[in-house]
């Protein structure tokens, strides 16, 4: 399995711009991404706290496909331009974007 | 379902010590952390790259527990308690440990 890992760091703007960034990535954002082909599963997390430290990450989103060749036909689609075109209306500059590969060789 | 995301950062050191840092990771951090009563389930991922940017994490791993109160006794044990140790002893100053809630009101 391959993960598309979205890290999203809090707005500037307090409590309201977090809100706002909250609702129109749910209205606008998550149903263009949930278009994608190939996207198997969708998962998204608030950040409670990061233990022992500081965060300005708010929320955790793992997308989940087959393998890397699907991820990147998914990136390719109509779906995921028009995502990535509202991520960076609703969203600039605050997200990370991680590739993940299931490291078996590691696991437990 | 309450997640415990651990991001690792590369090591100074190159690929000596990446490899190093992986091998004791495997061998002695995550036997700790599989004896964490209420632990569901332990994933590891490699990072393979970030979309657009650079970055240094190179680890990425979800441990997931029922709720937020068995992640709570999960750390106040000693497996966590040991697995904590050795995760300073192996990369210090290496991880960020996120607390991840679920957030089906943004999901789709």
């Amino acid at each position: 399995m391959t993960t598309l890992l979205a890290l999203y760091r809090r707005p500037d703007g307090g409590t309201d711009a977090e809100l706002e960034f909250e609702r129109r990535y749910a209205a606008e954002h998550l149903p263009l991404v949930a278009g994608t082909p190939g996207l198997i599963s969708t998962r998204v997390q608030r950040v409670s706290e990061a233990l022992g430290a500081e965060t300005d990450l708010v929320i955790v989103t793992a997308m989940e496909f087959a393998d890397r060749a699907s991820l990147d036909a998914g990136l390719a689609s109509d779906a995921m331009r028009a995502a990535g075109r509202s991520l960076r209306e609703i969203a600039p500059g605050l997200a990370t974007l991680l590739v993940l590969e299931d490291a078996p060789d590691l696991g437990v």
